[in-house]
């Protein structure tokens, strides 16, 4: 039983992938530091060219006086939220539940900021309008993440959107964007990043995402804002003597991939609806906002396991690395579709599918 | 007049340079992705074979149980001072006036861990044991810098530190080394790194001085305490999802250059008897106890950058890209040898100081 291959490891070995990029590996780095010269000057501590422009041609994508380079969200938006805080002399927010400040961030927003996080709305739905207007206490900030990835990658509608920013600009509160899957919603609202933007003081976009570079990520926002976030960047011991690695790739492939958003978003769509049609799942949201969504599983994981483990092997497409519990007697996991699905022929993942629905009958 | 170039400008053009290993360009960077297989994986926060195996390495060298990859050592020093205050719950240290954290962070130490240090010693001169056996206040961590950068690399004798390490150890006192240019120091010492390090509860080294690398840092100590800082990376935002970059340079030029530290130390002590039999020229040290040392003109900042620049369109080799001012009527800048020096010919070297003495003896 031991030497039985993991889902991550029959994933990482498939022929084909419907979700993602690709490995992770050096060739992600290579490709692009082949076409560098070797000549080109590192960034120092900041400042040189490499960083400049790619900070200001960012500024101008999403429509804000400022952006800053950081080397990584979970330091640009606690950032954020301490200068938004310390501005209104108030050490008090609100987010989700889900939010990746409070799940994937050991409290660094509390331990390190002594910033007290209000949670709205609850696990299984998106912040509304009537949870930010009925907040008791006041707070110095609202962070909104679009789409909010742990449930699945929904979005309020647009027009909501304007009403909640609309609410805290007349309330003197703050608003900020955790826009770590930004690029991938702008298909569906059908709107530019900057008129995203623009309904929010500061945002954070991340290019490791369906950007696919390595690490690092954007904080914009006014020029006071941004020249703060610099002080506090040292400060986390974040302001690198050379962050040129991650800068060369996110412009890289920034480059390569903002013009395929459309696409990605696209064939969620079609993947979601091949999903539905099988036995026993369905998907969250049924009609997907972006390249991502959660397929789910009327079914435990240690059975769906099995199953999507034999399924791997015996079709060469890999669906998930990585499946999770729901509830106990269900299970999900999250697939956001990158450059792998179009690697993908029709026909082997009609195959594919109808094999994975003749599997769940199996076990339903 | 504003057409004429910058000592930096000079120097960064130089045909030689007495210090540094040369420019920090992609080059840096690309000379070891061309070595590196395109397959290898990346690291995937914190874990994964690449940052696993160097981290090893690292502690074995350091003769520490465990080892941990930052990117920067402003993060991984306030942590280790962190997590000994939180140990002995007492939020004071003591360090050196010229401490990197005092100096250099933007006081991030105080603005998010809200520790407070006392300083030791003055801005001329090492921490002494005197020092610390007469520290009025009880503190949970003390930090040495070896060698003591910002006042030309010096270095207490190793019987000193000895005695300042069992005194710490006696008043249950932790010790932490800022080893930035511990490599550095090892061929004045005659000691290994396991040897000094023996001394201290935690050590941070640095890959970007002598080494090299782009940028990085290792933070050693017991396992408990390793952990620990795994926990304050995430809260700091340096727990990325690839650090990759930093990792494999970091690797690559500690085997290139750990070997050649000796050497740039001997070179050291040959360049600064140069330097002193120009005239108006002395060293601090006057006898290098590293690669490191400064330089001091008897002259001012204004008319010494003159010269220097004058020197280095002569002669071809630029001796700083950065001067500064001592004390308004005197000058002085920090060298470091690397591999630069060795290619400097001796010829044009010797002519490069009877040129250097013949200028100062026409300003002095």
């Amino acid at each position: 039983m031991s030497e039985r291959p993991t889902l991550a490891e029959v994933f990482s070995r498939a022929e084909y992938r419907l979700s993602g990029h690709g490995p992770r590996n050096a060739d992600v780095l290579k490709a692009v530091l082949e076409q560098v010269d070797g000549n080109m000057e590192s960034d120092m501590y900041g400042k040189g060219k490499v960083i400049e422009d790619f900070q200001e041609e960012m500024a101008a994508y999403l429509g804000k006086e400022a952006a800053v380079f950081f080397p990584s969200g979970t330091m640009a938006q606690q950032i954020a939220l301490r200068i938004h805080c310390d501005e209104k002399k108030l050490a008090q927010v609100a987010y989700h539940p889900l939010c990746h400040l409070e799940i994937h961030e050991e409290d660094g927003l509390k331990e390190l900021h002594g910033i007290r996080p209000i949670l709205l709305a609850d696990r299984h739905r998106l912040i509304t309008l009537e949870d930010v207007t009925g907040l008791g206490e006041e707070i110095a900030c609202l962070l909104l993440e679009l789409p909010q990835r742990e449930i699945g990658g929904q979005l309020p509608e647009f027009r909501e959107l304007e009403a909640i920013a609309a609410y805290c600009r007349e309330k003197g509160i703050k608003l900020h964007l955790d826009g770590a899957r930004l690029f991938e919603i702008l298909p569906y609202y059908g709107k530019t990043a900057a008129e995203v933007c623009a309904l929010f003081d500061s945002v954070y976009v991340s290019f490791y995402k369906s950007i696919g570079g390595i690490a690092g990520a954007i904080l914009a926002g006014d020029a006071g804002f941004a020249e703060q976030s610099k002080v506090w960047k040292r400060r986390h011991g974040g302001d690198l003597i050379s962050l040129y690695p991650y800068i060369l790739t996110s412009a890289h492939y920034f480059k390569e991939r903002i013009g395929r958003m459309d696409r990605y978003y696209r064939e969620a769509l079609a993947l979601s609806e091949q999903f539905q049609a099988c036995r026993g799942v369905t998907t969250r949201p049924a009609v997907p906002v972006s390249n991502l969504f959660h397929v789910h599983f009327d079914a435990p994981k240690d059975k769906v396991e099995t199953l999507l483990i034999a399924l791997c092997e015996e079709t060469g497409i890999g669906v998930t690395g990585s499946l999770r519990d729901f509830d106990g007697e269900t299970s999900y996991f999250e697939l956001s579709v990158g450059d792998g699905y179009a690697l993908v022929p029709e026909e082997r993942r009609n195959d594919m599918f109808r094999s994975l629905d003749g599997k769940l009958s199996g076990i339903l």
